[in-house]
């Protein structure tokens, strides 16, 4: 895979806001924050996507993302935020080199609409037919 | 913490569209989807925010996460997708019991825009010295 910018921050050959490392990941703060405190958790083995993540690796960042998200909020004084990481250009992935943002939603105690994640969610009754179907293929694929 | 639907569901009272269990984590098909293939990826101990959620349940959750999005993406015919995991009502959680959403971006190739998870994202410059401020007390409250 090419080269991206978090190779550089994981080397340090470029600087970052560090707020957390180990042997398998790294968090350091967004440089275009969507809010104050928006960290991002990387792992150090480069995939471009989530689904590309060795198990190894995945494992570590869940292990420390609960950990990351008590941090940011003892930091910022937010109470509520979300945790968003994105998988392609359409779904708004703008460094390939899988990330997870931590992004408080109520900084400082403030209540402002516009600091943190809007979300737009188009929910659907589900099809029960379809969904039958997709959910058997799923458990087929992720059988021992 | 009360009680939500989704021990229910893990304990089998509501039936669900199941995709994946082990003796950590549940997966099952949301009930109202925002696409098709939309996946909850939840604990089984449960905790209401994923700050409160204990190292085990975290790295299990962490570890299954790459699996599940590869399932999704094969049952779905979805290349890309987002996986979003909400804290408090003002981040949008809907259930408080810790579950972390994949949602297809593109689902059967279709790349209708209302598909998906759409976001809003208000990025700002950093304030280097606000965030030197927050990155420090960050590394120390995680520090060993």
């Amino acid at each position: 895979m090419p080269e991206t910018i978090f190779d550089k921050i994981i080397r340090g050959q470029i600087p970052c806001h560090r707020v957390y490392d180990d042997a398998f990941t790294l968090a350091f703060l967004d440089i275009n924050p969507i809010a104050p405190g928006h960290t991002l958790v990387i792992p150090k083995h480069a995939a471009v996507t989530l689904g590309e993540l060795d198990d190894e690796s995945a494992a570590a960042i869940g292990r420390v993302l609960p950990r990351i998200c008590r941090a940011v909020c003892a930091a910022t004084g937010a109470s509520q935020y979300n945790v968003l990481q994105n998988n392609g250009p359409l779904a708004h992935q703008a460094v390939m080199h899988v990330h997870f943002h931590v992004i408080p939603r109520n900084p400082r105690g403030e209540h402002r609409d516009e600091a943190g994640l809007g979300v737009r969610w188009n929910a659907t009754a589900i099809d029960h037919a379809m969904a039958g179907q997709l959910a058997a293929r799923m458990r087929s694929l992720l059988s021992p």
